[in-house]
């Protein structure tokens, strides 16, 4: 059975939750705490399995792979079922482009140790924090909703869920956490809306976890 | 003709710019100037092509794509020979997940348009953007260099050259550039060593581009 380690905020984890839930697959959820003793990706034996010290790791049989695109890549190829990338090769490409467009140039400016760093060794507040992530999601979700005025449908790419609309769900999700205004995307809105309403999309979604902690 | 858009000194320009020289393949270069003129990415005409306003962005016919690693499985379809990623599964993956562990969460933190906000927003000096720079490098290749351990044979997974390898150059570039001190890392110097001395990697560099300005 598949292993999941992650944790229910953690918006890397939820892409790869997103993708099993669409896929219907099983898996066991292990979740390791990113702020409980000082967060639990840093000790070592979370580092024997992922040197990185990041969620979200997969355990498939001896294969343990972490980095959430490649996890999905990695799961679209050996479940094929229903495939998170089109066959066709122009449109498979701009499925990834869009998905890096989120999980590369955004995502990672805004991540938990990053915020981490901002504060404890740069002194920011939490407003000059704020700043920081809004900036950040705002330059992507312009570029994005640009380019889904020539790719999308129903969804980002055409009409079939894929691994960019994987990506961008939990990039709203943190983007409403944190605050940041909405109104400017009604492309990004209407197919983040559409993804909420499918089953798998609610399944994974972190308030759904078992380690969610609801204030 | 292939068009690539891109910087000589952008690292994920570079890394498509192996791509090209591995699989031979002819491309019109076309320089867009990252710091003349304010950068000339940001240019109505650029965003046009690219509305994230960052390189590289390759034409191939119609199809406009952004996002290295997006743009290097593209080209490996579509010009599959040689292979940058193995035919096997799981090797597919890892080579996947390494690429990845320095283009999605090293090199996101260090480029540009981040140095720039460092500066002009939060006022850091050099000093604190060095150390910046250098902290996520090493976070990285720390964990880089472990994985190295289970990964590697002559490159980063196994004996071929592959994504991995492709991501992995330009990093390294990068950080010599910065003044990131390499001596930790033997399976990484040794990797990129061995990459150096292929034409390929030799042809995409920096300096050997047309557009190098060399002081």
């Amino acid at each position: 059975m598949l292993k999941l380690y992650g944790y229910w905020r953690s918006s890397a984890a939820y892409r790869v939750r997103i993708a099993c839930a669409l896929k219907q697959l099983d898996y066991e959820n292990v979740s390791v705490h990113l702020v409980k003793d000082g967060g639990q990706q840093h000790l070592p034996s979370y580092g024997m399995l992922n040197p990185n010290h990041l969620v979200p790791t997969l355990q498939d049989g001896d294969l343990l792979l972490n980095q959430s695109m490649a996890i999905i890549e990695y799961l679209d190829e050996a479940y094929p079922e229903p495939a998170l990338l089109p066959a066709e090769p122009t449109q498979r490409a701009k499925v990834r482009a869009m998905a890096q467009n989120l999980a590369v140039d955004c995502h990672p400016l805004n991540n938990l140790r990053v915020l981490k760093y901002l504060s404890s060794e740069l002194n920011l507040d939490d407003e000059a924090k704020n700043r920081w992530y809004h900036h950040w999601v705002k330059t992507a979700f312009k570029g994005f909703e640009l380019q889904l005025e020539g790719t999308s449908g129903l969804f980002c790419v055409g009409d079939q869920v894929t691994m960019a609309d994987v990506c961008l769900v939990p990039q709203v999700y943190n983007a409403e956490r944190f605050g940041v205004p909405m109104q400017d995307y009604p492309l990004i809105n209407g197919i983040v809306r559409r993804c909420r309403q499918l089953t798998a999309f609610a399944e994974a979604a972190p308030e759904n976890q078992p380690d969610a902690v609801i204030s």
